[in-house]
């Protein structure tokens, strides 16, 4: 047979359709191709017209494992599926899987054997019927084994986790040098945006090299006690990555508990506090649904040998004034330095370091906390962190540049900021061309219950390049990211609709 | 950018990974590609080595539809996905679907516009939570707008269709010459086989050409009241054949209902009844579950005008003596011409006759039908029938071809037949080369209860090639398909195990 190169990113061949009907063989099924003394197994496609009879289609993955050139002829031999897909559709009928059965699910998937359709078979099974705490547990150990771990002796480990959906959040920066400036040893990978304007590790990458590798990450935590660097780096979270582009598109998180504990735990946690954003626009939308996925979260941890606490944090407005990598790292920078720290990012960080330095054994965390910041100690921990990472530890918040395009947005009427969307911020944002482009992002002159006057400025938009900023505009006229009223309005809407103008706000370039 | 062609089955394109950030697009969302003054809407995907920066991957799909050459320049635009996707995520959410939403997904799913996540994302929301009546209906009617439809005047339509799993079940052959013998109207559609060792348009075909389009179907069923003909090649189902796709592989059917009954409707059919095959490997495994799938028909059925009777028949062995195209065509049309005729076949065949008959008025429509088999009459019927589809009408069940390769299966030890296994007939027959090879099947000399002695035959298997042959008796050696022994023996397994032979069988080639 003839091969001829195609493109996936799995082993996949293509046969003939009569070829495929000749030795029986469906779509889906499995063919192992030998080619000289090597053999490996691929998912079969089934063509009426890009391969002829008796040739047969491989794609780079397979050409590139058995070694064929165009022209090299290969033997055939049906096989089985592998077991994982027994599996899956026994995750399927409704029935629980067992240790090894996810061990298999995992391995296959991280080794590219599972076709999309047999992956998100799988994520629609759990997402269909929630998985039980003991498969959040094997799937969790599971997913540690496909994984690299942190090497750190015999230090106890703590660390922090927020499930996100606050746009401007960069708590994470405050509290690993706060606790690690107490002494705790707190290696804290974070991840970049993925939905989100601004990711932990694109605001701290405008104050230090975030891309460590494994070693670098030890060394650094050994010296500092902390590091704040990109997860992705270094691979803690293989099978993860491969789900998530199953869920993000349909906004469904099935593996919410054993994504957020396997990567703790791969890092080597004993200790851990997770804040949970709750509000109008985060996934958590109720007191009620926070404490179930929290004792989730609890009981799990309990499996893996973590001590998990959870906050439900205020999540219907941006934190701080900043939005975007490079706003939120020069706020986060000023905080630490204690230049017009903004009070609810100084709530917030001290509540969890505060968490944190209690599991250690502190009394009254939170004002340890508040005085670790107050008193510089964590900045100079946070010097230390940057000069490891790699970066300079002079840095100063004016050196962290912004976008050069930048458009003030003034209210039109007097009264008080009635409401945010988070939602709203992270599209506009976003369309500014965050977190790409690191200059480019929202800085917020008024934010909830702020009396504002006419004309004056609500907020500047930031950007790096003028058509996003033209874009970032655009998404503004459909998605206001804020409301100026009259408190006390109690009237919502009138029908027919008064004849008033759309836009609520006033632009000046 | 420079367009570079890939392979695909849908309008796809390909971008390097900095570009997809740089305009904000996320794989699975869409662009409108713009060549000259043709635009297509495409499904993102995205790779860090396939595709170099400021150059765009178009699927087959999207350069034919563009008609773009390589180098050749396109612009893009982000545009959202189908609204079906937002449909697909509330069907995920567990809400039921309105008439309009579930349009929309058939009409994207038939026009490729949906990614194959997207699609199982779909067909497991329906498997995880079961359709509503409601919702078959309006998906059985959105997939016949998409669907060609039979026009034959203001006559009745009767039909009959058989949810399968009996190997051997060429029920239809009889049933389409006796009801149309009585002047019923019964344009007969069938499937060909998709993992049976044979569909009744691959029997079928052995006596007559079965891919007519739709005005021969017409002008067929206008002149002799029935056709026996392959409903895929006049197109009746295009959505369900994506489905099937994804449902294969995990050997689930949620579509079961829509699928049959828009079939059924695009052909006309005012009166239908179903063949519910129950056994220990068919579908339908007990009587409480046949009575439930009864109610969903009889219940949709009145929702799109069609009335509906349903049999559960006995499924625990072949129907007939013969499995595979070929043998079974023989058998079928030696039946119509009452010489040996088996008995379940005719008590099949006319029960489910019958049922048609009744609906038409006729009392005791079993025993008409029998007398229609007995006359001649429906014999005659079926040679016209065969003459207008292009057939012979001559043919003698002896002109059928069947394999020249033949082994003969002996038993072992005397007894009775205690099981079969319709599953390892499949199986076995098709190892032996069917469908694909129509003279290969197998033919079986006993059944269930029949006496056997040692060294009787108890099968043959026929093939078209050697290998498939002995690919055949290596299968039936892994799983056999009856078992012989003596009755009332109810030991069923002894351990540790006897050092008894393993085979029950003796080869005679």
């Amino acid at each position: 047979m003839n091969p001829l190169n195609f493109e996936a990113n799995k082993l996949i061949v293509m046969l003939n359709a009569e070829d495929a009907k000749e030795i029986d063989v469906m779509p889906l099924e499995r063919l192992a191709i030998r080619y000289k003394n090597r053999e490996c197994v691929a998912i079969v496609d089934i063509s009426n017209s890009l391969v002829k009879e008796g040739e047969i289609g491989l794609s780079i993955e397979v050409s590139g494992e058995l070694k064929t050139r165009p022209e090299s002829v290969v033997t055939v031999r049906m096989t089985t599926p592998p077991k994982s897909v027994e599996f899956i559709k026994k995750r399927m009928s409704g029935k629980e899987l067992s240790k090894s059965e996810i061990e298999h699910i995992i391995n296959d998937t991280v080794e590219n054997r599972l076709s999309e359709i047999e992956l998100t078979a799988f994520v629609m099974s759990l997402h269909h019927r929630k998985m039980s705490i003991k498969e959040a547990a094997y799937l969790s150990k599971a997913m540690i084994g496909t994984s690299k771990t942190l090497k750190l002796g015999r230090r106890v480990i703590y660390d922090k986790h927020s499930i996100g959906g606050v746009p401007g959040d960069k708590t994470s920066i405050l509290v690993v040098p706060i606790v690690a400036s107490m002494g705790l040893t707190i290696p804290k990978t974070s991840s970049r945006a993925i939905t989100s304007p601004a990711g932990t590790a694109d605001r701290f990458e405008c104050i230090a090299p975030v891309e460590l590798g494994i070693d670098e990450i030890e060394r650094v935590v050994r010296k500092t006690g902390g590091c704040l660097v990109w997860g992705g780096a270094v691979d803690l979270a293989p099978a993860d990555d491969m789900f998530i582009k199953i869920e993000y598109p349909f906004s469904i998180d099935p593996f919410l508990l054993p994504s957020v504990m396997s990567k703790k735990k791969a890092a080597g946690a004993k200790y851990l506090v997770i804040d949970i954003p709750t509000g109008k626009e985060t996934k958590v939308k109720t007191l009620r649904e926070y404490r179930e996925l929290s004792e989730g979260f609890i009981e799990l941890g309990k499996k893996l040998g973590i001590k998990v606490r959870t906050l439900s944090t205020f999540g219907d407005q941006p934190l701080g004034r900043a939005v975007g990598p490079a706003l939120e790292a020069r706020e986060a920078l000023s905080t630490i330095m204690w230049k017009r720290p903004p009070i609810d990012l100084v709530e917030k960080a001290t509540a969890v370091a505060g968490v944190l330095l209690e599991f250690a054994g502190y009394k009254n965390g939170k004002k340890v906390a508040l005085d670790a910041l107050k008193s510089g100690n964590a900045y100079r921990k946070l010097r230390e962190i940057i000069k490891e990472q790699g970066g300079n530890p002079d840095i100063k918040p004016g050196d962290i540049k912004v976008g050069r395009f930048k458009v003030s947005v003034k209210s039109k009427s007097s009264g008080i900021v009635e409401w945010m969307s988070t939602k709203a911020v992270g599209i506009v944002a976003r369309e500014a061309g965050a977190p790409k482009d690191k200059g480019a992002g929202i800085y917020f002159h008024k934010k909830l219950n702020d009396k504002v006057r006419k004309g004056d400025t609500l907020f500047e938009i930031y950007a790096e390049k003028k058509y996003k900023l033209r874009r970032a505009l655009n998404a503004l006229n459909r998605t206001p990211v804020m409301n100026v009223d009259t408190k006390f309005d109690m009237v919502l809407k009138v029908y027919p609709e008064e004849d008033r103008e759309r836009f609520y706000f006033i632009l000046e370039r």
